[in-house]
């Protein structure tokens, strides 16, 4: 990765992958990374079009996240949800006060002809984020998962029924004929190194990978390519990762994860916890690189994001 | 107005309107009380459909009207808001967290095709509303005051620019080909009174009477047509309705009130301020009646409901 290569391709999903994108955004200046947002999780809510993930990487990009969830906004109360639910709206999706604005905006700008890509900018800027989020497509994708209880809307298994019908397998509608969306589609040509976040391999990456031509396009892309686990010590640091593994008949680890990144990925970064997979790792065509991968602080995300600058810079 | 004869059917605009409306809701029971409430001054801000004397009237008698200024909500918060402002949207008009609840339904039902009418029925009925509150029409009118500053949208005029610009005259694009909805139209063969609420006769009444054929059948309306005037002792008790009668040459008193209702009213009800002004009121053809009109308290809303109501009885 030098200085005159192209940027950082980071792909994300929401809050684990934020936490990553915000330590490379403090790294890496705004011309030399690019992050890549899931939509699979994009839903209506009161006719709204709510963006979970890229909204989670927003506000953490722009400072403003709640740091106590991760998701949502700091400071946020939640007077308009309570008067919908005085009007019978269905109110079980938590939309913030401040965080409505955002899908207030959004639907607004949606409606008068902007792209998804054109609102996330104008947003992002807006909220003084220097650094490309963009979204995976403006095309709708849609991310369903198939359960025991049937097929569920992405937002319907996960927030509503809490990730608890066991999963058979998961479907990402529109994205065969969706297009990456045109930042991602320049930075799939131009970009000097790969990064897949530490996000759901199943519900955060894969349907960006099944964007078009994209997983394609990452299978025989020329720089390289470097995967950080969301799976520590055989739990998900958050969400249903390690519930959705054993479902899908994975195993429970760092390596069920990798499994996942076969012909997509060189590098693999894995918790010190994880140490005794490294071989596993191997043994799967990536190398193993063993760090320390929680984020809890500011501190942990820069010091991730360093490690990988200095992956990628071999 | 015999037991067995059809409801009242009262026209108001907005908060001078909302307080006779609540007044008469206390005084006569459900099914003998229409009240239609004017939408030309409905708008459309961040994408929703605002129809702010239908929510004024629902408010009001929903008992959770702000009692500082009349409209809006109580205990209201406006964080949505200054994050819009954030975003860089146009933030003149002043949309509480709790309010935009009603747009945000407002907009989604009729975006599923609903008419105002039903959208009215369902968000009144939610907040416990026994009585008809209903749009004057459910297609769209709108407002367009003409100024000495060119013609502006109602809004426009009214909240960004604070009435300030000189008006000469007022119009209602669209009314023409605008029908009554379903329960005025009912309402203008089945009623057996009308009243005419202590509203902008200019801005809250005219909008109704320019519906279709809204004026021609109150022309030739059956039963009592009883107005109560919205200027007390030479001033608007609020909004622009005194400045508006001097701007466009009329008597700045409720005489200058009463000749925007020559032969559509036979009774005008007016404040006991103004006691010498109904000998100009007779001569005018309308009965004046004589009462307080000033409403600060529910006490005060009653008295001048059951003055009208008896009124209606003889």
């Amino acid at each position: 990765m030098g200085t005159t290569s192209g940027p950082v391709l980071a792909l994300a999903g929401g809050v684990g992958g934020a936490k990553l994108a915000l330590g490379l955004s403090k790294v890496l200046p705004p011309d030399r990374l690019v992050i890549v947002v899931n939509t699979g999780d994009d839903e209506e809510f009161h006719g709204l079009h709510v963006s979970p993930d890229l909204d989670t990487v927003m506000y953490t990009l722009a400072g403003l996240a709640n740091p106590d969830t991760g998701w949502g906004l700091a400071g946020e109360s939640f007077q308009t949800l309570e008067m919908l639910s005085n009007y019978g709206a269905p109110t079980w999706f938590n939309l913030g006060d401040k965080d409505l604005a955002t899908h207030i905006r959004r639907t607004q700008l949606l409606s008068q002809g902007w792209s998804l890509s054109q609102v996330t900018r104008d947003l992002c800027q807006r909220l003084g984020i220097e650094h490309a989020v963009v979204p995976m497509s403006d095309d709708e994708v849609r991310t369903v998962v198939d359960t025991d209880d049937g097929p569920l809307a992405f937002q319907e298994y996960f927030v509503h029924r809490h990730c608890e019908p066991r999963t058979r397998a998961v479907s990402f509608h529109g994205a065969e004929v969706a297009k990456p969306s045109p930042t991602f589609d320049t930075a799939l040509r131009s970009a000097s190194a790969l990064v897949f976040c530490p996000s759901n391999p199943f519900l955060s990456i894969d349907p960006i990978l099944a964007v078009g031509d994209v997983r394609e396009r990452i299978l025989s892309f020329k720089g390289p390519r470097v995967t950080v686990s969301p799976i520590v010590g055989g739990a998900a640091l958050r969400g249903p990762a390690a519930k959705m593994l054993e479902e899908l008949g994975h195993p429970v680890s760092c390596v069920g994860v990798a499994r996942q990144y076969r012909g997509l990925c060189d590098l693999f970064v894995l918790d010190q916890a994880d140490n005794a997979h490294a071989d596993a790792i191997q043994s799967l065509g990536m190398e193993p690189h063993v760090t320390n991968t929680i984020m809890n602080t500011d501190e942990d995300k820069i010091a991730l994001a360093k490690f990988i600058r200095r992956l990628l810079e071999r």
